[in-house]
């Protein structure tokens, strides 16, 4: 197994390097030859090389079997609305060139840590819920973009295609099919005309999936009801923004940011991400929650490999850590907090 | 005072009855005379005259001092993607026509109903926060959108120019200073050249008002704080459908869309409306929560005619009718519910 790792900025490194080390264990245990390749993307290629989204990593990617990747983002570059060269245009490009097209971030309750949610245990307890983001189209990448020749205007362009939308419907019935046959697809169809195609396009797939049940909502009353009742869900299709939004939102059901792993699947390989962020404030302080990276390479394992034992031995590791208390300071209630390093070899 | 009465579709003609009869006893009580003015719009006014914004429901709203308006949206349009005329473009119509382009939404919390949101006591208790969301520009509006000629392609464009931006978030900056002076701009300043217009006109007005701290804030993380941590906002701005998306959640916190008031301020009138839709499924059953609508009448005495004494007269009935249980079904627990208008005669 070849492995491409992409640190990126902030604490990216730091739980990346937690990540290895489990992934490494589970090689020894279970008797895989795994082998790391590290690229630079983001700030820290802006920095090295001028360019958040080298070449060179690119092919990294291309040639391993799977990437997984840290964070990008960096507030030097947030605050200075005129930047030319920014982080997160890496991010995107890597997304677009690796033909990453599906962002698959799952909701789930830990029994440890359900108490820690803001959300009431009743509402909450047993929530188990999947987003399927569009990763590679609609307004991160429509064309135009920009400022009109005086600077007085701004414009963005959400597109999409009907096969931007079919394979990823087509996917998410997939997975309905798999789960609890219950599909959610997340538009703005009274406003928007590219809701308009998506609503359309999954109207008309759905009869080839006849066991599957669908339902459309708009965005912002599943914005809503996320909160008030998230276990009314199983599977949600969203276009790239909506997800964005609704599934940092859906982060607070399981109490943190720090526990939220995601798959992207597509074309020319897959990756796997934490769902936070680069996390500056947290950097280099060996503090950061590696456990939304750690729960990553079990997806790896997982939609890469198809080996459901090896990424059931990290989320086993996972929710034993979590019940005996071996959790960074965000997890850690009154009690000792580890670091990152120390959870990290504990987890190995 | 004039009022225009724009009842729409679904619960909105039985919810907009109760807020009349609580003005006509406000009316009553502080001595002022008030003349109302029904006229179509939504599904109703397509029905009726073919159009969801009829010209003569425009002359309406222009000669009144104040709108109150219900909702508008039917589940015969939402499922039909080809339909070329839908009651939403009416209410974008009236939006745009009428010039409302800062939709004031508040988020607080009813002592008697703390229990009842899906979020736990000690995250939500004495929330005041207040959204200005952009009413008239972004993707809403933004043109081109719709199809190509093969109907294989769909889009939309998010616009935004400074004068927008600008009249919007100085209202902010106001709004702000009048409270506890603090400022969110919710934005997408990483991915958006809008959103990186909207940040840097924020950023360039920002010390024109030095008491007033500013903070920006990527609508991802403001979707997941905003219910971690909801204290931590006094006045946040944001985009069009960011606004959309963001006030809806937010209703959670108050545990009920039924409770949630808004004004629309801007050129050529001031609207009053609830947050919540036109719920249909409730539509005629007399059980819809009518206390949005007469808090947004609330609101009509406060920011149309700055009569203080008379919003708070309304506020007081209505607190009072929470913590004495008169109240639709959506809130009463196990307890005997009351009719939307039972609700309605006794707040009057
Ligand atoms: C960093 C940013 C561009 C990115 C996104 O918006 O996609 C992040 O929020 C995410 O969700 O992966
Ligand atoms: C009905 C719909 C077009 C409308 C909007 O998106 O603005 C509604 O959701 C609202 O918030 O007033």
């Amino acid at each position: 197994m070849n492995i491409a790792l992409l640190p990126g900025d902030g604490i990216g490194p730091e739980v990346i390097a937690q990540a290895v080390k489990v992934v490494q264990a589970i090689g020894k245990k279970f008797g895989h030859t795994i082998t790391f390749k590290e690229a630079i993307t983001g700030a820290a290629a802006i920095d090295a090389v001028g360019h958040p989204y080298p070449e060179e990593t690119h092919q990294v990617c291309l040639q391993a079997d799977a990437v997984l990747f840290g964070a990008i983002g960096d507030p030097r570059f947030d605050n200075d609305p005129s930047a030319k060269v920014r982080p997160e245009q890496g991010l995107l490009e890597m997304r677009k060139r690796l033909g990453l097209f599906s962002n698959v971030r799952p909701t789930f309750t830990f029994p440890s840590l359900v108490h820690k949610s803001p959300l009431k245990r009743d509402r909450i307890e047993g929530t188990d819920l999947v987003f399927l983001r569009e990763l590679t189209g609609g307004i991160y990448f429509g064309e135009p973009r920009g400022r009109n020749e005086q600077g007085t205007k701004a414009f963005d362009t959400c597109v999409y295609s009907v096969e931007e939308i079919e394979r990823l419907a087509r996917m998410g019935f997939e997975f309905a099919q798999k789960r609890r046959k219950h599909l959610t697809c997340v538009d703005k169809a009274n406003v928007l005309a590219t809701s308009r195609l998506w609503r359309e396009t999954v109207q008309r797939l759905a009869p080839e999936y006849p066991d599957v049940t669908v339902e459309y909502e708009f965005v912002d009353a599943v914005a809503m009801r996320l909160i008030q009742w998230p276990k009314a869900y199983d599977v949600l299709i969203t276009e790239n923004l909506f997800g964005d939004i609704l599934t940092d939102e859906a982060s607070v059901i399981s109490g943190s940011m720090g526990l939220m792993p995601s798959a992207s699947l597509g074309v020319n390989t897959k990756l796997f991400e934490p769902i936070h962020g680069s996390y500056p404030q947290a950097a280099g302080k060996d503090i950061a929650n590696p456990l939304a990276t750690v729960l990553s390479a079990a997806m790896m394992f997982e939609y890469a490999f198809e080996l459901m034992d090896e990424a059931k031995a990290i989320s086993d590791a996972v929710n034993l850590s979590l019940e005996k208390g071996i959790v960074t300071e965000d997890l850690a209630e009154g009690e000792v907090a580890y670091k990152t390093s120390e959870v990290g070899d504990w987890l190995a």
